[in-house]
């Protein structure tokens, strides 16, 4: 479908030649040709043969850049280049986090929707997480007690327990967007922990209510796991006060 | 925190001017100096504040266009430029489709997804919708009994359908993940149609399927409206010979 034919092009600036550039891009990927693993052509024979400038096709490749869907590679040599990828990157995460923050989604939607996708994920880590996943989640809680940590890291961690869960289910969809939910929110989640009046008391509890958690998991307990991550997201949420504070919006 | 300090930047090309630019836009909506409504400054302007080429401006500009966080519009006038919006458009959709078509997530990982955050929705809905949401349901059921319509109209109400009950839920978040991963898979249900016997033979079930869900989100029965709903996409799958093919990957 892409000719060298100018005849088929506008010019840059009206119809915005970069979206034509996308929509051939998106459209190989889409029916085939293009795969994960494939490079796409140099900036300069891009241009040459849609008979466009090179700063349109720049644009283009800026944009599947952002959303993950390309890696480039700077130099020159054979490897160089923009070259799809099949693992998810940051643009769900990027979106989700700007989109918050411009109050597209309200607070309360995104604590439910993570509620919702907390449940379901544990639920299925029940399931199917094995000996592995148990060991890798023991491990974190075990980092999660060191008594000279910090909050920053002890947030981390907490966002890390979080994911590995959601890895667990074996559904690499729902973890993505879990996973890019949470990280989303990291800066709110932070916020909060800084807010409290004893950072230390929180994390008793929140240490206690993890190992439950995994307790459930472990004993591959459905119902048992979802009642308590229920718990521990709805307690976190009310100590933290977000009745009284929308921390979206600072 | 942008400077008109040249010293701050590195060389186009190396250090990527428009990934900076990016940087400072997404600061400033996540600690509420930009807000939707407002306007980034023209190319012009923000090239000469931040002392960088008007092309990697526009890098910048195309991403967050890309990922639905500004629109802009063109023109001289006052309200033409980049104004930051808070709806959230295809940007969730657009990575979906791609990354999906890049096998980044397998068939079995979205239909699992689907079906989780599908079980969510119309529980929510059975306990939230109210009767305006019951009429519009109505009206697109309705519509899919039309005796002449066509599979591609049937298709799209379909979605139309599904994407009703998930904003029946009250929740943006969970009906935006809902809705752009629906319409990220459109192109496959488009395939699995085609490819099916009779279409009209499995459009009565569905629509028999559908009248019954919405049923019981009527009556407010939570546990017969999800389990319906797993029973109607469990169905439509079989039906559709997802265990043989995988229409990711065509």
């Amino acid at each position: 479908m892409p000719t060298g034919n100018k005849d088929d092009w506008q010019p840059i600036g009206r119809a915005r030649a970069y979206e034509q550039v996308l929509e051939q891009i998106e459209e190989r990927i889409l029916d085939g040709r293009l795969a994960a693993g494939d490079h796409l052509p140099s900036e300069r024979e891009f241009a040459a043969t849609l008979g466009i400038s090179r700063p349109s096709i720049r644009e283009a490749l800026r944009v599947i850049e952002a959303l993950g869907i390309v890696q480039i590679k700077r130099g020159a040599g054979r490897d160089s280049g923009a070259v799809l990828v099949s693992s998810p990157g940051d643009g769900l995460m990027n979106l989700l986090k700007l989109q918050i923050a411009l109050a597209t989604f309200s607070w309360d939607d995104v604590l439910n929707t993570r509620m919702a996708l907390e449940i379901w994920c544990v639920e299925e880590a029940a399931w199917r997480a094995d000996k592995t996943d148990h060991a890798e989640l023991t491990e974190i809680l075990d980092r999660m007690d060191a008594p000279e940590i910090d909050s920053a890291e002890f947030n981390r961690l907490d966002a890390a327990f979080h994911v590995r869960i959601a890895e667990s289910t074996g559904n690499a969809l729902t973890a993505h967007f879990m996973g890019s939910l949470r990280t989303a929110i990291h800066h709110q989640m932070v916020k909060m922990y800084a807010e409290l009046e004893d950072w230390r008391e929180t994390a008793k509890t929140v240490r206690a209510e993890h190992r439950a958690i995994l307790e459930a998991v472990v004993s591959g307990d459905r119902h048992l796991a979802a009642d308590r991550m229920r718990r521990h997201i709805a307690d976190f949420y009310d100590i933290a006060t977000f009745e009284r504070a929308d921390p979206a919006r600072p």
